[in-house]
């Protein structure tokens, strides 16, 4: 925590900034990290994701997923029984998200601990 | 990027959770990660740092940047000259995030380039 940033040059900073715009065009917001979190542990139904990642509704999760899978990141399986039943799935994709998710949790719960000694 | 996830059990999962909800509460949304970029170059201006992220408006950045001011991730400086200017630069604190920034980066490129694959 004690090195300081590289100075970049105007170029590689707009080239990085470039490259962050797209990372959180297609990651960012409330929800899309939280839900592939949420099916790292395996397979979820719909109701299952809305019971793990707390606060988000019915409508909003059903577009986030559709987004998701749009964008590569998920898979429906459709489950034939006497009823048929919905799960969703990480695509191999998503694992090139592992490095993004892991320095997150990293700073978020250091971010956390800091927060906590202030108050 | 054949690596799979690491399976997390319920309890592991929901601490990841909330890590990655407290990471994005403090750094989460459109800008907050492309004005702290911007400032890795060295201090700035108000309308310079308007100048380096696209797009923003005068009223969302002087917002974005009262709340990252109030989170320590940067700090006003006054200059006194014939004028007071202003300028902001980032705090030691900021620094922390160089991992999350790093990772963000290089998925960013390496999505661009899928994404232009498949166009």
């Amino acid at each position: 925590m004690t090195a300081g940033f590289k100075k970049y040059s105007d170029k590689e900073c707009s080239g990085n900034l470039n490259a962050i715009g797209d990372a959180l065009y297609a990651i960012g917001g409330k929800w899309k990290l939280r839900l592939i979190v949420a099916l790292m542990e395996g397979s979820r139904r719909f109701n299952e994701i809305q019971r793990t990642v707390v606060g988000i509704s019915a409508k909003v999760l059903s577009k986030e997923l559709k987004e998701l899978e749009m964008n590569g990141f998920i898979r429906k399986i459709e489950h034939k029984g006497s009823l048929v039943t919905t799960s969703y799935e990480l695509t191999s994709y998503s694992h090139s998200l592992n490095p993004v998710i892991e320095a997150l949790n990293r700073w978020g719960r250091q971010h956390r601990k800091k927060i906590i000694g202030k108050e």
